[in-house]
């Protein structure tokens, strides 16, 4: 059990290597292990084809006979004319046994994905685990709740502050963090700040790594304002739910932005990134987003990663006490 | 010199225990080992005497011929109606060998103590050490700069607010970083406020631990309003250069305070409290210090503690660059 905990949390994180190319279908990892050996190792490919299982279940070959296939999502049952079924290859595969993560919320594999597997005889378990929860939130988020999920990025000092009074904000943070911040863009389906932020700054929001410049996102303002030329705009924070294929949704402000969201209970996750300085004034991380009393405040978030990048701190925070499993 | 290094470590550790009763004197650690094994230790005793070395010397007795003494500061050289000079305990022990962290700026030893053991052939070596810096870093400001360590305390939400704008701040951090502040203010020898806190909250600014109510420091408001009973008062930040035997000083706010201290370069480590709250609004934790430009702001900071307390994190930051050596 606690190993089939490991290789499944294994599995998840090879998933997130398909995000976000993977959109419009999850970004799904699997792992044969055979004799306590890995076999085969596969993931979502761009496009969302082929799956995971296909890739991994590919690489295994006749290693797959007899083997358990750990898997972040539930098998698909649905034939499509891109490609069979993930049930049915893995029936095919001769393997003995499909370990899970999550339930698929899609209504045409949902139940049936497992039932298929069940029904040839593969002993088939679907156990919980927080790395596959991680790795496919923004395809359970959309089918649980109908909109992306929401990743809040915040870069202050100490004192939360991302600018000086006058604006002054280059730089806050250190290059580490910064590129950080880049390969997080790269994650995502979407980039959205707000009109006041558009305005100022002018931002790129793109992705400058080498060699991923071609991930850069889709940008998306939040804006009662005019079109924007190359820029897709919603005006309010619940109309991410009609964007386009988009489960990622990295939200860089400013702070009336974040507050709007935040009012509207559409941040899920909080990604901090936190220099070693004081400012003393300047403008807050956050506008007002109109809590009603501190009691309010408390029970909300809880701490799910930290590091340091160079001498900032990265914390991230997810909502607490909530896990967003669709059709379960 | 690795093993010297942390024996050193060690030894101040040990000397922190004696901190703040030791006052006037500095407290110190001491640890005597012999083949390895540790034959005595000692701290300086409340009052400040014995000493650490003489406290040491006495639990290893005979064990302490041939034996190195490890201690976190230069051994006493001056004779005191209170007791003989550390360095002539030292001698007459028969160690072979005394490795001390920090030259003592007291001019009655610098130097002089390691002088006495030298000429009585004891091998006499002075290796620095974070941890000896750390645990006499009161002693050490005072002496270089003729004014205590200042320690200022922020406990703060995840955007930087101590209070909400209405002055509500029962409770921002969680029961045990609460705990933790009154084990700080136990370490201090005087807690400092504002006026403005003093009048809005009445804070009791004691140590409300079981078995350490007796530690509660003198407290100190920063006004220049009317005098206050039981309450020593200041007008400005430099003023805490004359408080009494005074090491170190705990910095609790508010805003306001916590700027005139920061303004004038006395601030010397800032210890954090961040509750996994976001309030949107509120008093920031620190009032404007007049802070030039973004440049300015970084690189005087470095982290060098963290820990979480609960689901609150705690961090202590101290100068960069900076070591309060004096003497040397």
């Amino acid at each position: 059990m606690q190993s089939d905990r490991r290789w499944l949390a294994a599995a998840a994180r090879l998933g997130s290597r398909g995000r976000p190319q993977s959109r419009p279908n999850p970004a799904v990892g699997a792992i044969v292990v055979k004799d306590g050996k890995v076999v085969g190792r596969g993931w979502t490919q761009p496009g969302g084809r082929p799956h995971g299982e296909a890739m991994a279940l590919a690489q295994a070959g006749e290693h797959a006979r007899g083997a358990t296939v750990y898997v972040s999502l539930e098998p698909c049952a649905h034939k499509s004319d891109r490609g069979p079924a993930c049930s049915a290859i893995l029936v095919q595969s001769g393997a003995a046994r499909v370990v899970y993560a999550i339930r698929d919320p899609d209504h045409r594999t949902s139940g049936a994905g497992a039932q298929t597997l069940i029904d040839a005889g593969i002993r088939t378990e679907h156990i919980q685990c927080n790395e596959a929860d991680h790795s496919l939130a923004g395809y359970i988020c959309k089918a649980a709740r109908g909109r992306p999920h929401v990743t809040l990025k915040l870069a202050m000092s100490l004192d939360g502050f991302i600018a000086r009074t006058d604006g002054e904000s280059q730089w806050i943070t250190g290059e580490i963090a910064r590129q950080h911040v880049h390969s997080r863009r790269a994650m995502a389906d979407a980039i959205l700040v707000g009109g006041g932020t558009w305005r100022k700054d002018r931002p790129r929001l793109d992705v400058r790594l080498n060699g991923l410049e071609d991930r850069s996102p889709q940008r998306v303002v939040l804006t009662r304002g005019v079109p924007i030329d190359g820029v897709k705009i919603i005006n309010e924070p619940s109309q991410i739910a009609s964007l386009d294929e988009v489960q990622y949704v990295y939200l860089e402000g400013g702070g009336q932005a974040a507050a709007s969201f935040m009012r509207e209970g559409l941040v899920d996750r909080i990604e901090i990134y936190r220099a070693p300085i004081l400012l003393g004034a300047g403008i807050p991380a956050l506008g007002d987003f109109g809590l009603d009393a501190l009691v309010d405040a408390h029970g909300q978030w809880k701490m799910t990663e930290r590091r340091m990048l160079g001498s900032d701190t990265y914390e991230a925070y997810e909502r607490a006490n909530e896990t967003p499993h669709a059709g379960e």
